[in-house]
């Protein structure tokens, strides 16, 4: 096993009723007028919004509304949550979303403290040394990012979609009631299944080293992601399944499954990040078609793990029959596993190819992942 | 799944080396004088006290030691240890040793932050409310102190082992590295696995709730266990296993695997205290005689679960299979199975039975665990 520091100090509530605390949790990390930030209307018209704001206000605590953040967010956004958060003078900033808005908060938080532009984090032009306290209420379970330091913008000026990550991130508190995801619509359940299922598996088959007890982790996690995924199509309404859904994701991307695990690399992701970049797809639906694609490509570089995973995942003997068993589940729940399901063509490829190339860069992985391997993945994906 | 909450604030260090940063990482938290805590004598022998103080001193940081420290740790000692720590006005205590050794400062650290006799916070007379700032370097992987909040002492007057868990004592960093547990002996090991599972199988079979996702977890915990002790037993220098030995005993008691399960109780740990109270025997051995005696009579009232365990941890298929293949296992590894192998007999089980009773209230068990039921898992054992 390789060495590695794990730290994760984010205060997970977990459960029904849990985001009525809100405002005792920002109370006792001293907390007096924060920034609420969110996407679309729907939290008020579902009341989550009421139920946030008299939690805050019971405990005299000042709230400033920002709205409107989309999926895959961008930095114009973020820009705009700066200044907001500036002008309002808030001292915490509370996200009442999914990913998306969290990931945008955690920019917020960072970018309130940094006196340049913001997007100088996600270059790589200055560090995050310090963030505004930041806090969560989850309405979708998906990205991992209310248990870690993570966040994924987009430059809407560039078209790239880049990453920052530092122990400041980490959210003060998130809470995570499943009941809240009741609503999630049957596309973005399995965008979100497709989204874990790709935290987890990138470690799982890049590592150099794996150690048996870290491949255990990632299937029992698959698995529920596979199990559970299935009875929520067929009842959205089960508490229990939605409850162990979202606490998979939660452990897919925190720290768990890939602390001990060396040389490992996240080349979905940065496949990926060009075509949500590009042709602003749902980022679990991107990787659903590059997944499928990246493992066949990489399948004779981890023989032995493919092998596991077809068996302890699937059932089935082989790499091969593992990768096209997954494939095949995708295509049955229904998340896209072709390019052209995306409304990406072969005459596409080329901008993605060389947009994929920053990516790659930034992910430390572009001596294996050049132009000509990133267009034979892309290409069996068609 | 159960609504909770999972705070988790310990910095682990894992593997090889790590010892060496240990006056880096007390420094970082502005710790100036520390109180090292240890048992026997065998950490200078073998040149690790001399690695942490070296450390310390590059720091600037003062230290006072304290040894002596033994097995099933004592409240007399820890007493001694508050004196020692309010004399020398101490910032922080540190624990170069296994889980008695930090238990003990665990007892120590809150010790000195309460007026009266740190007793009464393991009676419930006092709540835990603050404690100094604690550190360990671990050399014995088993108890999962490392990564928690509770500690257990036994009251060398009263023959009491009872515990405390309360959040200021869970440790600011905690240093494992699996090549200081080479040296670990053959009984130890052995012991420390049973101690382990113990944890590991408490919740998984008492809790009213246990859903599948934190029952597949801990299957994977307690498979790479005994694959890890049978490998260590095979060859004490495969530093691998002893790698995956050890974070498997870190996660099998810091939160992960009973986070969302229910009704969950410890009746196990509260029959084997009073064995190691009364007559000193170590832990984990007093564990494996308790446990398979405990499935024992368990087995009918959580029959899914025995059948689970069967299949997924031994491949058999009745729950009864599954018992007799860990008390096979036990058997097979050396750790005892049966009282008379720890030298206890018949004739001791009413006084057993007797101290069992102060257990089972504090553990919210008393209605369960009566003596007559106490008695019959006991007489299971002999």
């Amino acid at each position: 096993m390789e060495n590695f520091t794990f730290f994760n100090p984010t205060q997970i509530e977990f459960g029904t009723g849990k985001e009525q605390l809100i405002g005792q949790h920002l109370a006792g990390h001293g907390i007096k007028k924060v920034l609420l930030c969110y996407g679309s209307e729907r939290i008020k018209r579902e009341g989550l919004f009421d139920v946030a704001s008299k939690s805050l206000a019971e405990k005299g605590i000042e709230l400033v509304e920002f709205g409107g953040i989309v999926s895959n967010p961008v930095i114009s956004k973020v820009r705009e949550g700066i200044a907001l958060a500036r002008a309002q003078q808030v001292d915490a900033i509370l996200s009442v979303g999914g990913g998306s808005v969290l990931d945008s908060v955690k920019a917020i938080a960072a970018g309130v403290r940094y006196d340049g532009d913001v997007w100088d984090l996600f270059t790589g032009k200055a560090p995050v040394e310090s963030a505004l306290p930041l806090f969560a209420i989850l309405t979708l379970a998906a990205t991992g990012s209310e248990m870690n330091p993570g966040a994924v913008v987009t430059n809407d000026e560039t078209q790239e979609k880049f990453f920052i990550s530092a122990a400041p991130l980490f959210p003060k508190v998130s809470i995570v009631n499943p009941a809240l995801m009741q609503g999630v619509t049957r596309d973005y359940l399995v965008y979100s299944a497709s989204d874990v299922i790709a935290h987890l598996i990138e470690a799982y088959f890049t590592a150099t080293v794996h150690p048996k007890l870290q491949s255990r982790l990632v299937e029992s996690l698959i698995n529920t992601v596979i199990e559970t995924t299935e009875a929520l199509l067929a009842n959205p309404a089960d508490y229990d399944a939605r409850a162990q859904f979202a606490w998979a994701a939660t452990l897919a991307l925190n720290g768990l499954t890939y602390s001990g695990t060396a040389g490992s690399s996240f080349p979905n992701h940065a496949i990926e990040h060009s075509l949500s970049a590009l042709f602003n797809v749902p980022h679990g639906a991107g990787l659903s078609v590059v997944v499928p694609a990246w493992m066949k490509w990489y399948l004779d570089r981890n023989p032995a793990q493919f092998e596991r995973f077809a068996k302890n995942v699937f059932g089935v003997e082989t790499g091969e029959q593992g990768i096209a068993a997954l494939q095949g589940w995708y295509d049955k729940i229904g998340t896209p596993t072709h390019l052209p399901q995306l409304d990406i063509n072969e005459a596409d490829l080329p901008a993605i190819v060389e947009n994929v190339q920053k990516n790659v860069r930034i992910f430390g992985i572009a001596d294996t992942y050049t132009p000509e391997v990133v267009t034979a993945i892309l290409k069996s994906a068609l």
